[in-house]
This record gives structure tokens, C-alpha cells and sequence, in this order.
């Protein structure tokens, strides 16, 4: 099941993809106000896949606007440097504890709407990952309970600016630059992905793969991370988890290579899709 | 004008505070649902002076509930390593550009209620900081032009869980645990303010001072902060900007001082009002 949150005639809704179609879930779970709640109650999802199946859907996907899968999360929270590979490539080793960053939720936009590169930088490199999403809120969780937390997954473009990223110490602005945080395109359930390592992301800039690696490569796990930042601040359901890029960035090649304007930019992840977004200059 | 958000019989209201009373300002600007959209209109703050200055209080101070200034700001952004004094002791030194961080909204607390402890550390320190309320939005904001969108003044304790944030180069989840961050009691107009430089903020722990800084004495100044980050990212009414705290924290003190339960920690600003938190263990 593919859920997606996305705009129709001007009304936010949220609901699954069929096919060529939307079957729309605002209307049959009304007492939900938006895909955060719903994944919060497991159940709700399990009755969302026996209607998805049956049901015609409600009108062609090409109607909807596609939002960010969760809209307005109450966090964002990136891992850098979690594949031993990339650790490597950005001169930086492995820890004893996971590289947390921020980004703030304004900064996300949907599958299939262009990515902004900067007025003030033409160093705009891609990072393709995969996100989890959470769907069962809680603090001081257990790795060995965290997976209960994870309501699915997406792909998540974490779209850097990096001249502005080592301006300091800290990496500041250059990771929550307006429109440089693509999610989507849909929410694939927990449930319905045997075992996360095994899936593979990949990144590949018009039409050439540039990054690849296999969840099983993580140095913090997603049981691992979930878990650490809990202790610090609960999670909610809706809240996003950016599990890191693996190696391959633009920024470290040589020469190094960045986004620009007509640059299409895709992150394939096995079992869950392709987010797909376009490059535009800053207005 | 003290402007402050709060709760009265479990209604969310803005309102003003007059002598040991409060002037309601929802009922009176029935639209504008919040604060932090009042202060986007800077006619509608003329407006309410005059009418606290006239009107009788509403009901006693001691009847609300305070809440964060803005509740739920759309961004907290904070600024380390900002007065040389403290830069030089955290062994760091001023550069080109500003450090920034992010702290998330939903680990903001109000004047009166304790900051908590967590669970996971003792390192658990103070940073007592002029706090800016953003009033007009904005993106790519000329420093001549920056001072325009300060809506006002608050104070801010900026409470930062040491080992923690110091588990990788990136600050991670050290500024940003759960119920750390005090922003209150209430926010001064920028228009009663003639001069921010003139200002100065002092951290006071169970009556002791320990924490004193000028704002003249800021590295990078609030149009040029102000300006940095709209490069980045356009600013909203409400948006948070935390100045950074001046020398004295605890953590650099031989022997260091850390917040424990019944510590009581004052921000206190010239101009603007005294911060006051206890402290607590997390539950």
C-alpha cells in the first residue's frame, strides 16, 4: 500500500495510490484528521489495506497534488555520516554515537516538485536516503522495541548546500535551505517490508547512477537511532527520520559535481519507489 | 507592553500584562488567532498599546497559565559562540560567519514552570540569552533593513545537556532535550526598546550571578543574524532568534556547576524582564 498526503481542489487529504488512481482515505476514516494520526493506530492501517483493496479508486492520480508524505512533521531529524563508505569519502570516521542534525519541516517538498538551488551558492549536492517514518510516539524506547515505532518508509532527498554546511563547526543553515528537502512520493507500511537491510538505495542524476548502498551498511541501525534520540525527546506519530546518504555525493568527486537548473535528481530505494524532482534556480 | 500567550480555563489567549493583572487581546482582535500573527502586524501592537493603557485588567495575573511566549514557533534558531568572552572559553574563536543551531519548538517551556533534568545526563547547564520575536517575514532581509521584522524582546535560557552535545562535532540532540528551553515571561515591542546594544543579560543561579554579557558586546549583531539566515530561509512571524550566551556557563567552570533539582535559574534583562525556572529530575 502506497499512502500518500496530497491536495485536491484546494482541500489537504490523504489516501493511497491504486493503480493509476487515489483511493481516498479522509472520507472513510473522517475521524482522522491527517496521515500523521492515522499511522499513530496500526489498526486504522490494517483496515485502510483490506478497503484499498477492493475499492475502485476515487479519481486519477494525475488530479491530486501530491504533498510531502507527512506535510508538516514535528521533526525532521538526519543522521550524517552513517555508511562507512561515505564516513570515508567526507574524511570523517565512525563514532561511538550516531551524527544528529536538524531540518526544519518548512524546508520539504513532494515528488515531482523541482528542487531550489540557492541564489546564494551554486554548491547544491544531492544525498539520497531513505526516511522512516513514526507512527507510534514514545520516549526511552529500547532498540529491541524500536521497530514497533516505525509506521513505514520513504525516500528522502536531503539536499545540501555545502559551502554554507562548513561555513562553521556546526553545520548551521546548509542543510534546511528553502525547497532542498524532497520526501515522497508515498509511504510504503512497516509491515509490509520483511526486513529493511535488505533494502537498497540508489541515487542517480539524469538518468546516472551516482550513489548506491544497502541499508544492511548503516553503522547506526534504525533500532540503534530511534532509540538514542528518544532518550533526549520523545517521539510523535508523523515525526521524520533521515537515516543517511552512502557514498557518492557530488561534492566529493573530482571533479565535484552539483545540481543545477534542469538537473533531474532520483532516489530509488527497493521495495519502496522513486522520488523524483527537478532542479530550478532560486526566483 | 509585556505581551505574553496563555492558557485561562484551558482556552488559548494573547493578552497584555497590566500592573498584577491581564488585559485580554484575543477578544478584542477576534481576528488574529495568535500571537505570533498579531505581532505580524505591527498597527494591530500600536493598536493594543492603547488600549492597555486605558483598559482595566481583564482578571488577576495569577488566574493563567503562562505558555512560551510563541507556543509553537515555526523555528527556533539559536546562535553559538556569539560573545568573544564565551568564545574564548569554549575554546573556539569568532569567524566569518555565524555558528547556528536548531532547537525544536516542542522543547520550549514557559516562565514559572522547571526546566527538567534528564534522565540520561548530570551535565545539564544554563545559557541565559536575549531571545528576538520575528514580526514581518521575510527572505534575503538587507542588514539596514533587518531591523524592521523584530517584532521584540524576550529572554531565553538556552539549557543544554553537555556530554550530550558533545557526542559527535554536530551538537545533535545536547541543545535540544525535551522541556530545556525557557523563552518568557513575556515579549517588550522592539518600539520600546530605542537601542537593543544597550541592553545587558545576566544568568543568575539561586541568587548568585554567575552569567553577565552587553548585547553591544555580540560578535555577529541582530540585523547581521537576521540577514545570514534569510539567505537561507525566509522568516515568519513568530520565528524564534536566540542571540547566544554571553561567558559564565557551567560547564567551563573549575569545578564545573551543573542544574540540579531545586536549583532555581533567572535569566534577567535589562528593559525586558526576569526568566525565572526551577529545575526538576525527569520523571
Amino acid at each position: 500500500m502506497k499512502l500518500i498526503s496530497y491536495r485536491k481542489e484546494g482541500k489537504a487529504h490523504f489516501g493511497a495510490v491504486s493503480g493509476d488512481g487515489v483511493v481516498e482515505l479522509t472520507r472513510r476514516f473522517a475521524q482522522v484528521p491527517d496521515l500523521a494520526s492515522f499511522l499513530a493506530n496500526r489498526l486504522l492501517v490494517q483496515e485502510a489495506r483490506k478497503i484499498v483493496e477492493t475499492a475502485q479508486a476515487d479519481y486519477p492520480f494525475s488530479s491530486i497534488q501530491l504533498e510531502a508524505v507527512i506535510p508538516n512533521p514535528g521533526k525532521v531529524i538526519c543522521v550524517g555520516i552513517n555508511y562507512v563508505a561515505h564516513a570515508e569519502e567526507a574524511g570523517r570516521k565512525v563514532g561511538e554515537f550516531p551524527v544528529i542534525f536538524q531540518r526544519f519541516a518548512e524546508t520539504l517538498l513532494p515528488h515531482g516538485e523541482p528542487l531550489v538551488r540557492p541564489k546564494v551558492s551554486e554548491q547544491f549536492d544531492f544525498e539520497a536516503e531513505l526516511a522512516v517514518v513514526i507512527g507510534k510516539g514514545g520516549a526511552h524506547i529500547d532498540p529491541a522495541d524500536a521497530m514497533d515505532h516505525v509506521a513505514g518508509y520513504t525516500c528522502f532527498n536531503d539536499a545540501s548546500v555545502r559551502d554554507w554546511q562548513f561555513h562553521t563547526h556546526q553545520y548551521g543553515m546548509g542543510k534546511t535551505f528553502r525547497k532542498t528537502g524532497a520526501l515522497g512520493p508515498w509511504i510504503i507500511p512497516a509491515s509490509e517490508i520483511s526486513d529493511y537491510r535488505t533494502l537498497v538505495v540508489r541515487g542517480i542524476l539524469n538518468g546516472e547512477q551516482l550513489q548506491e548502498g544497502s541499508l544492511s551498511e548503516l553503522a547506526f541501525d534504525i533500532p540503534h537511532l530511534i532509540s538514542y534520540v528518544s532518550k533526549a525527546l520523545p517521539w510523535n506519530p508523523g515525526d521524520i527520520l533521515a537515516t543517511g546518504t552512502p557514498s557518492g555525493i557530488g561534492f566529493k568527486r573530482k571533479p565535484p559535481i552539483f545540481l543545477k537548473p534542469g538537473d533531474v535528481f532520483e532516489v530509488v530505494i527497493t521495495e519502496i519507489g522513486t522520488l523524483s524532482n527537478g532542479v530550478i534556480d532560486e526566483a
